[in-house]
């Protein structure tokens, strides 16, 4: 193996073009491949900007050409030579009206025959991806994911320090959050028997820098959260954290939507039109059964409740009379598209949210065609028809059952549908700003509400009567940002008046001495002047997910963890030895394998 | 207490000047301080740009003037009003040329007195601002250093994104640092008994990069380390960390002097000439007896042993003929300076790194006045005053002793010379690059060689030969940037050809089965085509310190820790509960108290 001994690289691979032709470069890269073709070694080289065809010919250099002969995949070179026209031009490479004529190699590196394949459509399970993730994030589209993340930060940061946004470092090594999920804990040597948590957000910390006067602040930063995790969830994940003061639900929503629109624009180049759709909670959930609803498509939700109270069909008219209710989705047009067996499945998919069944009214040719027309009278189903706007060509599906079941299955129902349709264009964005938030959400379990976002989320003002009286309907200065069915973030207005804050905690449930040892530093400092203020945090991750058009945040992680929360390329967690954990003044309860 | 009730700030108060004359304006802020004189009420109102005057009338609003009659320090106020030139300027003061006449007044909030003055020379206990660090963090210093880490990080960010580095985020739960320091463990809940540490440095994962391929990384980034604290540590500090492929020592310190140079324009305003100056890591210890040697003021340390060797003052010949050495500085210019007990106590100092005493020599008027005179001839002492430049005014310091010794208190005691005669300029920047450190220490403890700087650290190639025979004075292609005596930052080219590798591995005294254990999937990494790769890794905390002008790392931090790695404001760490530890599969050693 050679070493650099002082050559330098003039130019990245990927970046050559015509414009070069007859410039001496250096080069230095990995061989994606090297063949022997009439004499000549034809070697591709790659480095992050992309592949460059190399020319060895025994006539320039029968060193280089002797060297060449030897090339494996993925061994490290550096080459000198000369851009020259191609002769057999490649259109479908940017660099493929150019190749380099070598007249020197350097094998700086070999490699053994790696146990992926460094190509973006490598099919290897995605554990094993992870075992070898150095050479998965060889692959173009990781090395592209990755870059989107870094100029989508850059964004931001530029964006919000132009905006008087300070970013301001948060500790990690802090306090569990009160009424938070479950935290990471770290165990204290110089503390026995104490313990930090990892942060799930900076929650107080940024509320503190308003009490500070620090006026704007921003921070991009990871926080921690140990839950089970689903598809889009890590265990450590990244946050866009914001807060400022003096402001209320429109100045936030004004200032974040516009970096909103500068991310679409710079990194996609995709024109956001302002100012984003707002709608309130009760009506996003109305429509579309969902917080976070997709708007890239119809099938919205319609109540027939009113309609089937009274009717022929009792598993409608029972439900309504026990309180529930009966809404139905119009999959307007594709009626033709779904057999009873697909029905039957979109059925088995309900079931999953908790749906008894799916009840189902097609409009063809024949005319209509439902395993429950039988039940109602003309009237009554004109009425439906009228109410779901059924025409020919439909199919329309409904859920009878409590209002959460029906609301969850029919959103989820629409979103799967639209899924087969294949409606789901990954290029269009429809951002939607959900409002009017619940205040508080029942806990069946603690058998008191808690607050849906935090304690210190601020009621509406028309709402702050009800905190007492009806806490249910008490709405929030609360809003998310939704895409294309993806929660992107969410915030609210703060209380800053003590008195409210008080009733809050009361409406929660806390006495004094609970609201003081949950909550005790930060209710201290609410007493030395805070300011109105308000914040919002975005999943960083997500959002690079989504503008990458990736299905699932592992790909724009660079270690991400698996499922069961373990790297399979480190082997973390392991196991510690006795003499860490006697300094840590811990003991684990399982026996050492 | 009042609502914004849609009322929009118009200008920080700090910011307003005489061309803002005759605008309306609204202004929000803490009340600095308010006074009623002469049937006015003055207040000045304070925001994160300053302070401004406002003038309250009852003549133009009785309302707002009553208001304005009760206001208390620290209240959160809203203002409307003019912005006039006022009558009796105040030079000292931004602002000091307008008031705002105020013609409305919103009491946002209230404020109890406030346990600690917010001013900059409020002279409490640091526990005590730490405690109530919200309100610490009102004052204009403190703003102003957290604004300034901003504004460097920006810098940082902006300059390695143009150098086609790539912000990459690594794991903050992940293994152990083989060869590192203390780790902090956090224990996985999912995979019981095992435990996940969080990173001392993404060393390991931004090497891995570079196999990737990635080409440039960085990341600012939160590092961890359970080591006991002294003034300039904390558990968790802030890294800039880089890393670049195909590159040697000059590549990365050329690119990275070019960003010292950027942040100090930019930050300061202050010219960095380029190339910064190299020492040699031996040069450095002889000369100043430091890697991170302050070269703001002389006193450079001079090797007298050859001429003591044979003398007769016995200390020095037995130190020499024993293998030690005899060393010392010229306080030159300053013999008056130093009366017997400041020479005492200079003595006291020196002891505290080991010396057992402190000869010197002072030439004044009378000529050579000093304890040990009578033990020299005059040749010899001729030979010492020559070696050390001893002139008229000049104090001489002696320390013989073990090479080591001699070095360190030689090293600091030149320091505390230079402090105690206020040489040491805090707006006098001294960049060195300290390079050739050697490759390994002795670890007594250990009773093996350990890697100074880690594992990876390439030895120079004139050295190579050395790594089995001489391990001892095989120097490292590592380079350490020093400021002022504090070390900025570090960094090395890595190994990384596998053979070298292997033998690097063998120095330090391990086995196959230890590597593997220690460096396993590195190690597999390394097979699969590394290039020639190196960074370096910068102390943010401490670059912001010394930009700042501050003593103290937590001055620049918002929420530290203090030396028992605790913080006063959340009292983390705390006690967790049972169930969350059973949770955990861990029990703590400790009794509850």
């Amino acid at each position: 193996m050679e070493n650099l001994n002082g050559l330098k690289r003039s130019d990245y691979c990927g970046n050559l073009r015509s414009s070069d032709i007859g410039r001496e470069v250096v080069l230095m890269g990995w061989v994606q491949k090297s063949r022997n073709l009439g004499g000549l070694v034809f070697t591709d080289l790659r480095d992050i900007e992309g592949i460059c065809q190399i020319v060895f010919d025994k006539d320039i250099s029968q060193e280089a050409f002797d060297k060449a002969e030897k090339l494996g995949s993925e061994y490290v070179i550096a080459v000198k030579g000369k851009v020259r026209e191609r002769q057999s031009k490649n259109p479908n490479m940017p660099t493929g009206d150019i190749e380099v004529f070598a007249d020197e190699l350097r094998i700086l590196n070999k490699s053994e025959t790696p146990p992926i394949y460094i190509k973006d459509d490598d099919d290897v399970s995605e554990n094993l991806r992870l075992k070898y993730r150095y050479l998965d994030l060889r692959k173009p589209s990781m090395q592209k994911n990755l870059m989107l993340r870094h100029k989508v930060a850059n964004i931001v940061r530029n964006y919000l320090s132009e905006n008087r946004f300070l970013e301001i470092e948060t500790p990690f090594l802090t306090k569990p959050t009160p009424e938070g999920a479950r935290d990471y804990l770290v165990p204290s040597r110089v503390n026995p028997g104490k313990f930090y948590a990892l942060p799930q957000s900076p929650q107080i910390f940024k509320q503190l820098f308003m009490v500070s006067g620090l006026d704007r602040y921003f921070q991009i930063v990871k926080c921690f959260r140990d839950e089970d995790l689903r598809a889009d969830r890590q265990p450590e994940f990244t946050q866009i954290d914001c807060e400022m003061s003096f402001v209320d639900m429109d100045d936030v929503i004004s200032i974040m939507e516009k970096m909103m629109q500068r991310i679409f624009k710079e990194a996609l180049n995709v024109d956001i039109q302002l100012p984003i759709q707002r709608m309130p909670y009760k009506e996003a959930m109305e429509r579309y059964g969902s917080d976070k609803p997709d708007l890239r498509f119809g099938f919205e939700l319609n109540d027939i409740s009113d309609i089937v109270k009274e009717c022929g069909f009792k598993v409608f008219s029972d439900t309504v009379n026990n309180g529930g209710s009966v809404r139905g989705i119009n999959i307007k047009g594709y009626e033709k598209e779904f057999t009873r067996k697909n029905i039957s499945s979109l059925e088995e998919f309900v079931k999953t949210y908790g749906a008894k069944g799916l009840a189902w009214i097609k409009i063809n040719e024949e005319g209509i065609v439902s395993p429950i027309a039988k039940f109602f009278d003309e009237d009554k189903m004109n009425q439906i028809l009228q109410r779901l706007d059924g025409q020919k060509g439909d199919l329309i599906l409904f859920v009878a059952d409590k209002d959460e079941i029906v609301l969850d299955s029919l959103g989820h129902l629409r979103v799967e549908v639209a899924k087969r349709l294949n409606l789901l264009k990954k290029d269009d964005y429809k951002l939607v700003w959900i409002t009017e938030f619940p205040l508080f959400e029942y806990d069946e379990e603690e058998n008191r509400y808690v607050a849906k976002h935090h304690p210190f989320t601020s009621p509406m003002d028309e709402d702050i009567d009800k905190l007492e009286t009806d806490p249910k309907n008490v709405r929030a200065k609360a809003y998310d940002l939704a895409l294309n069915g993806f929660e992107l973030g969410g915030g609210s207005i703060r209380i800053y008046n003590s008195d409210i804050q008080t009733r809050m905690f009361k409406a929660l449930g806390f006495n004094e001495e609970q609201i003081n040892e949950k909550f005790g530093f930060l209710i201290d400092a609410f007493k030395y002047g805070t300011p109105p203020h308000g914040g919002i945090a975005f999943g960083f991750d997500r959002i690079i997910m989504l503008l990458a058009g990736e299905d699932n945040i592992r790909q724009v992680i660079a270690f991400p963890k698996t499922q069961n929360a373990s790297c399979p390329m480190t082997n973390a967690p392991s196991s510690a030895d006795e003499k860490q954990l006697d300094e840590l003044n811990i003991k684990t309860n399982c026996i050492e394998e």
